[in-house]
């Protein structure tokens, strides 16, 4: 006889209040097995989800979420939130085109409040819900749920601050597992592992807590109660800790594993007025032994095999991450001025081997984008020779440390931008498509965009031995390398004719070269002799290759991976009318609009960036020539 | 007999150090006169020098800055710094075109080490530099003095979190004047006011200190019995400080305004290993009353009367700002949804008297531009209509957080961007040419630009009580204000007639429209006949009235205040490429090159933005056709 499965009968947030205790623990074990079971197939975020089962089911116990906000940072972490607010029956479409996305989505249901996907932003958020329920007298709580490697990026800081002087009721629960993605670092982080050590304390602590919580509170008389014990205790053991200096009452730490604590302390909370940080402790991966062994590894993972937890799909090709890695590595060892920057992505920009290797020279500065980058311009300025790696749409939080720190200084800083262009299952917060157009209307910096890891290899050795002054190289996620009948060697400032035609020259930025190339090859069947070139320099691009081609063909065709406006497109067009050339230029990019998760090549089609697309375009531009 | 100046005698920072006791009492004062009057004819940064006169003499006499780098956080109190190391000849210059500037610059000066402007990238810097110093051997140390203002603003946070965390030598001054720029908000100040506050302690503490600071320390020894003291006493009396539980050890407070008990702590310091933070606490203004009184007013000041403080030119002009804020007040009556939202620019967004009026629908966050905007983002979802105040070189630290958060969840936000193009003499840092390029790429965001105070009055209107969706205004510093001879009322995406012509026309973005009339007139000279249009909405434009342009001129010409690269001259062309209208256009906007301090007509000039300039371009184009 199968057991009757309790997750099958919550359909909304309300029917996890109606379960018996008993049963929360048994919803909890469905919750795990259906995680592990779904991510194997689907590939995503597996970890962290295992990390809040108890957390999420008892936020639900606690919370009535037709009133109360609630906001996952970063949102990866939701799949539980989203198991029980009614979509366990799309969960097989997770972070498929059309399907369930891998983050909260206010379009997804009425239970997800505010849209994340990078880090740090939740206080903030739910800082300005709780205010809005003041201004507007509505009821109803705020809460942000922040991992403590979150809690590193600057702007929670800066939101902390302010809820903690405005005294705003708001609740943030630090979910502190000792873990960003890959392990935490920094200051702040050191601070808790001190937080969590005291355990003789916390033991007389939550004990007394445990009596204090069962005491019927909510009287105004009961909270003064419950702070004057708290002061008393805290002073009398420990110091004021960090949270509490910056104006926020403290209650923690408490077990992340046990619904039942759990939910005793956010309903004691209720009663405490102004802002209150409650500090959860989970363990990634929990009850999923291969995820709790390599929490990093089932951060964000493909398919996998759940008895043996090793990836189904067997990837043998090499990326442009591992590349990078392996590359900075040789020349590291050749010169000795050379460094690393990473902002928690070590594994992610294939640095993990590097920062053993050359743990002297390497800096993992936790989530901390605008510090990496300037802090790699006091590197530059000390003579040294940093290559600050980000991804493609994290680096958009430094907008101004680049702009402001590197290159108005025009510092010799190296950016090596990974996953840059379509990312695909992470879907629109991921997608690295703003990066030329931001870059390019910057001073002094010059971006380059390799088709093939050949080219990288030689445009990191050119960026960081002989380049002068900012450089960018944007490069995709995974293995879009082209394989060159003849390549030529890398340089600097200059395009790469593969094919040579005579009425349509398209010129391919970076990993768009291998679609280019199928464009051509269909091209030819309609009678358009089409030339080729990767232009691997975006700017300052080949200008004299552009005047020819423009002088020689009837027709450009510019093809990136990025948005229209202010994309390298945009540089030839300008170029062309300041030069009063009028030949015929098509940009094929992202025009301005959202660009969903999915597959890469539902995506590329999606975007008008596929090769069918691409050469349908092609051809009807160029009838009317 | 007049007396002989001291500061005439300072060349070089060592010159400092030959200094007797006695004399440099007097070097302080002969500063802070030089100051005041020297500012009070050139305008400047006032309040803030004279604010660290003491600390910064004291630090020329600890370090040796062949050797040690010093970085002054946002770097407007680096005027001092400036005095001291040779450029007192110049100072008449300031801030004016090809003279002094009034940050700190590398090109200046061999003691100018990082280039600052914007706030609170000191400490991330002065990490970079300790670490290149250790990587590479060289000598020397790394510091940055930083204000309790600056301290708020989350990068700092994450540089202090990595200097903590990696002990990486590096001394952190951290400023305390109980001010940003208007009076400091947060927790982390009220953090500070609790350190300040606690004077039983620091007599103890100091006194103690001073004695210490006298033992003959360097050796090991020394360094050890002077923590071990130090940590009694922090522990027997107070609880660890926010800056030791990251990894900082703290001395301090002292006296900002003592030249010896300076002096010794940074001697001090100098024995301590890892990071250290130094609290000096200082009076902005300190030693004129005026400014003491006024530290506000006296921040970035104009010209003005030495013995009276007030300004020399009155000015009854109305600015943006004034409209902004009076038109926001007038708005807020009528809706109470509508809020305000500024960092740490409650004056210069012209929202004072917003914040008395409307307390409670204005939030001040402080320097934190990214939580600011998200901020902004909750507020919208609990269904306020919030704009946010913020000039727009300091937009741009917000870049990800207006994307991530704001357009792609398609909020009604408003985005009051002020100082947005060339603001003259703060110079490069500060001016404000990005905003359209980089916000035209992000989806759903529309953007307006006013040319006159009655268009701009309507836009706030039409964007807080009829848009949906993210919605940008951006206005000049100062009174730009045109003035029509007959005004038609702002319709969104409809742009504004104001001459027909037969063979050209200007198209003005916002406040370019005064020099785009005086273009016209000269084209007319020339027997050129030329219309012109006012744009108002920036995205998106008057498709409709483009088309009809194109179709009836030989050639348009776009004028705005901004890069051209991605801005609204970009948006046109490529509305034209896409419609293959083949119509000349010619685009007037900033190159991609930096924009320096200095009068605003002189940079108008020098960017080809005058409107001889201009009407040069235009006229060599024209006669291309």
């Amino acid at each position: 006889m199968t057991k009757e499965s309790i997750l099958d009968k919550i359909i909304t947030p309300s029917d996890v209040k109606k379960l018996k205790k008993s049963e929360t623990d048994a919803l909890c074990a469905e919750i795990r097995s259906f995680l592990i079971d779904t991510v194997s197939k689907t590939g995503g975020h597996l970890a962290s989800n295992l990390g809040v089962v108890e957390l999420t089911v008892a936020l639900f116990r606690s919370l009535d979420l037709k009133e109360d906000a609630l906001i996952w940072d970063v949102g990866h972490q939701a799949y539980v939130h989203k198991l029980l607010t009614g979509r366990k029956e799309k969960f097989s479409s997770l972070r498929s085109f059309g399907g369930l996305s891998g983050f909260p989505k206010t379009s997804e249901s009425e239970y997800d409040f505010f849209n994340t996907g990078h880090s740090s932003t939740s206080i903030s958020a739910a800082l300005g819900i709780a205010r809005a329920k003041r201004l507007s007298k509505t009821g109803g709580r705020s809460l942000a749920v922040i991992g403590d490697g979150a809690f590193t990026g600057g702007m929670a800081f800066e939101a902390f601050c302010d809820a903690g002087a405005s005294k705003e009721s708001i609740t943030v629960i630090l979910n502190d597992n000792e873990m960003s993605i890959s392990k935490n670092v920094g200051g702040f982080s050191d601070h808790l592992t001190a937080l969590r050590s005291k355990k003789l304390y916390l033991r007389f602590k939550s004990s007394l807590e445990e009596t204090l919580y069962k005491l019927p509170l909510g009287g105004e008389k009961s909270v003064k109660f419950l702070k004057k014990v708290k002061d008393g205790i805290r002073h009398f053991i420990t110091a004021n800790t960090f949270f509490e200096e910056l104006g926020f009452t403290y209650l923690g730490p408490v077990d992340g594993h046990n619904v039942e604590s759990l939910t005793n302390i956010l309903n004691s909370s209720k009663n405490i007025p102004g802002p209150v940080l409650i500090h959860v402790i989970t363990k990634k991966g929990k009850g999923y032994k291969f995820a709790e062994d390599k929490p990093s590894k089932f951060h964000g993972v493909g398919e996998f095999v759940v008895d043996t937890g090793e990836s189904s799909k067997k990837s043998s090709h090499l990326s442009y991450s591992k590349v990078f890695g392996e590359t900075l590595l040789e020349l590291s060892r050749k010169n000795d001025k050379i460094c690393a920057v990473t902002a928690a992505m070590p594994d992610g920009t294939g640095l993990s081997e590097y920062s053993k290797v050359f743990c002297e020279r390497f800096f993992d500065v936790g989530i901390s984008e605008q510090h990496a980058v300037t802090m790699s311009a006091g590197l530059a300025v000390g003579g040294m020779r940093p290559v600050c790696a980000l991804y493609s749409s994290f680096m958009q939080r430094a907008y101004d440390q680049v702009l402001h720190d590197v290159c108005l200084q025009n510092l010799n800083v190296v950016f090596a931008i990974d996953r840059a262009g379509i990312v695909g299952r992470d879907g629109e917060t991921h997608q690295g498509i703003f990066d030329i157009s931001f870059l390019s209307a910057m001073p002094n910096i010059s971006i380059l965009a390799p088709s093939n890891f050949e080219d990288f290899k030689e445009m990191l050795d050119y960026a960081l031995n002989e380049h002068q002054g900012p450089i960018a190289l944007r490069y995709p996620r995974g293995n879009m390398g082209y394989t060159y009948q003849e390549r030529k060697p890398f340089e600097f400032k200059k395009a790469s004719v593969i094919k040579s035609g005579t009425d349509c020259l398209i010129i391919s930025v970076g990993h768009m070269l291998g679609i280019a190339e199928s464009v051509l090859n269909e091209l030819k069947k309609s009678g358009i002799s089409a030339g080729l070139a990767d232009l691997r320099t975006v700017l300052p691009f080949d200008e004299e290759f552009i005047k020819d081609a423009a002088k020689n063909y009837k027709m450009i065709v510019c093809i990136e991976d990025g948005v229209l406006h202010g994309g390298a497109g945009s540089l030839i067009s300008e170029f062309l009318e300041k030069n009063e050339i009028n030949t015929a230029l098509l940009k094929i990019a992202h025009e301005n609009k959202i660009v969903p998760h999915g597959g890469a090549s539902e995506l590329y089609q999606n975007a008008g960036l596929s090769a069918d697309k691409i050469l349908e375009r092609i051809l009807t531009k160029y009838k009317t020539l």
